[in-house]
């Protein structure tokens, strides 16, 4: 049992040590450079090098998650953590086989998202990524107000004009994603060029799409930026003057008591003057 | 009269409960699938299920807003919430029979309508469009200023380069969407190009203008946006700032009127001793 | 003297009423649209009806400044307004005889301009106006940083490609059009393939240039608007902390004193006891 | 020694006068359209002269930095200072001889170059470019993450469209450049309409893609500048209200000092007075 504790403590020295950070980092890259090299046109030796690299990085992988894994405390925590789910995950995947010739783009997707594995070792793109997953929900409502209004102009696009170009607004669904070029102002006056020959005001659609979009976008991405910017940020600001707030009343609630017994004193004075008077 | 009050608030306790709302949505989101499912060429039989389900959307909407009308306590008031009204004209909208064949289209515009129902219904895609209505004011001038460029400029280009291209800059209208185009930077260096050809110096135009009107949206967009947003938080930080002050003088206020309690009590206590020492 | 003194004081309560700017505004809004009917082909009987209009607008604006000139307190000080010379000038120049054809252009340039004054007549308007050119020579070293970025940019450019596209880089001055047009994404890719198939590694330039002017571009506006916007409110804020924070201070000060009072009459208490005592 | 001292001050003198600095200036905006002339087709005559105003341009700079390296108190830390390591350099390069003709495009380059001289010496210049400087180092890691998206994005678009476009998709080198060319919106739809004739469902490739590389521009860049800005102005803040803090308490620690003063005096008297009382 403590010999396990002690391996345990070596394997998790091994990992937080930045030798080992480093290594992983280096065989990241080259796995990444790995797939980036698959898509040139390569000779015979170097495709079979790269095949071998590639084996070897899928080890490499399995045993990094293994010693991650033995070397973590309390392993039916170790899923909750979202980060190790990520790296299991990734590892996992490159190690299901594929014999079947037209699985082997899979085999090369799964390879490339190796290279995310970057994102969970670098621990300053983790924090990156945990301050962006907490922008998504408050983004939600507001994604969902552009889908219903990137819908209803759908909906009057393919009525109105899916006469004039079927390919551009055949139906719904590729008015929508004419839409969306619309919004990028990607060649937006052809489209609407084409339609102003057949309804000379359609003009007044995309004007009112765009303004319509830039406008919710441009204030709803600001304002949810600056609100989470400014929360955290005033939140500390907050503490600083309750800190100080609070210090300055402790000050003056002593000041009060001492004053408060210097007045007890004086009552007893006047009252041990009185007697003294009296007797 | 006791039984119409029951009635009312039983209604009531319907429409807030969240099965109620949930229900709604999801004929909202039924409805929004149909009018999509229309801009398909579908199969006779699904056009009829889609026919009969709009004709129970309709039946389904009018019933509901029947149920809020009569659950509303003031009935006068209902309709001075922008809301109630927004979702009345809709229902009432779709019940208006268009026999004409011509017709059709206005009516499947007014069944696209229907899925703006959801922004009324969703509470916080309402708070977002209270939001946006709140900042259009603050706007209005800046649009006003950006209005009397454009007319400008529309102007000159009519002027100069109506000859060059009668499609882009025929008229003063015209010219204004194709000012509109040069300003979301779409192909803007093909029109520029054709008058450069006459006016070798007229990019001098195209460059003021882009640079005008960006400057002018940056600075304001920005401008009104933080403004909004700082606001809002400022106003809440000097709220807390003023408190903290008000209770801080209070404290201090009691502690001097002690002190000048202390200060009486010794006048009196000389006093005493005074007429002690002369007695 | 006394008479020309009420007249002088009932022209300007004219010039500020609000009648008189809501029928000033009316017409500056007649004689743009006017500008604007001229720009289509309109029958002749028309056309006549707004060179009438012309005139009369023209007289209406001389009579106007004229007013606003005599309503004046001091004369001298008229022109030292920005606004009120910005006037005068746009009013003096559609005076102007124009009798050659060639002029008619100049004339109806500056019957466009006229609509300027709607800037200077709108109080809202003339505000935003301020702001702006407040905003400008703060960002008067940025535009010069940019402005060598582009020269140094298009030096180059027009020593390699000059030879490739004479069009897009002949000279320096054609090239940093060519920049501009790059720097807002119109079509960059075209003149970048077009370089690149000379010099390969061409597009190294092209995103250089992209990621320098973009990235200065994000920093400098945001940084500029924002100092600007928080300075004016932390002037605010830190005028309201050291209001605060004085009267604070005052009141210890006043509590300190009554405290001395306190100590000085125990002085003089134990002195008199002490006398007491002796005596 | 002291002759030396007189001189290298009178030398810093010179160089730090406005006249000085002006004239330099006015040297490098000669040599800047000189740089600007050469890419126009100019008569001989004009060509000597700027080869020779070239060659006093050239000489002048060198003198400027013997002046200033002559000027400064500790020749070994001349060159600790980035700015005048940046000038000597730029001096340094166009005094290096280039008599092959194929060197003539170096040396106009290392002409160029010398605008930049204007940012070395306008001081407004120099602040700016320190702020930028300032401003990198946060967005590294936002860098590396952009980066990686780009290259997994590129890799599965050089598995699944390379076949489709060689031109666009043909390696992954290439393919981050098609890529950079949909993250400005350039042409994009032409991009993805190819691919969706393949892959009908492509457009998710590009809409994923265009969300994630907008979203985080977006976020991360106002972030980071909004930390900067906040940061600075915070500080400011912060240590105002810390000052006003340590006053009011060291107000009210005098206070209280005093007020234990007068208990302890209170003490006195009430012994004395007891004692009297005894005596």
């Amino acid at each position: 049992m403590q010999m396990d504790a002690t391996w345990s403590q070596r394997l998790k020295e091994i990992e937080q040590s930045r030798a080992f950070q480093g290594f992983v980092i280096a065989v990241i890259v080259i796995a990444a450079l790995a797939v980036g090299a698959k898509t040139y046109r390569l000779p015979a030796w170097l495709e079979q090098s790269i095949g071998l690299l590639d084996v070897a990085i899928t080890l490499f992988f399995l045993i990094e998650i293994s010693i991650r894994f033995l070397s973590a405390e309390q392993k039916a925590r170790f899923f909750h953590n979202g980060w190790n789910l990520f790296d299991t995950l990734i590892v996992l995947a490159s190690l299901v086989p594929l014999p079947d010739s037209e699985m082997v783009v899979i085999g090369r997707l799964l390879r490339v998202l190796r290279v995310l594995r970057l994102v969970s070792i670098v621990p300053e793109l983790r924090f990156l990524i945990n301050a962006l997953l907490k922008a998504i929900p408050k983004m939600g409502y507001i994604a969902l107000l552009m889908f219903i209004i990137f819908y209803i102009f759908a909906a009057i696009g393919s009525i109105f004009f899916a006469d004039i170009d079927e390919f551009l607004w055949g139906d719904i669904a590729i008015s929508m994603l004419t839409l969306f070029r619309v919004a990028t102002f990607e060649d937006w006056t052809d489209v609407m060029y084409d339609t102003m020959a057949v309804y000379p005001l359609s003009w007044i659609y995309y004007l009112v799409f765009i303004f319509l979009t830039t406008f919710i976008f441009l204030n709803m991405m600001v304002g949810v930026i600056l609100e989470i910017m400014t929360n955290e940020t005033r939140k500390e600001d907050h503490q600083q003057q309750e800190d100080h707030h609070t210090e300055l009343l402790q000050q003056l609630a002593m000041l009060q008591q001492q004053v408060t017994q210097l007045n007890q004193r004086l009552t007893q004075q006047q009252d041990t003057a009185g007697k003294a008077g009296e007797g």
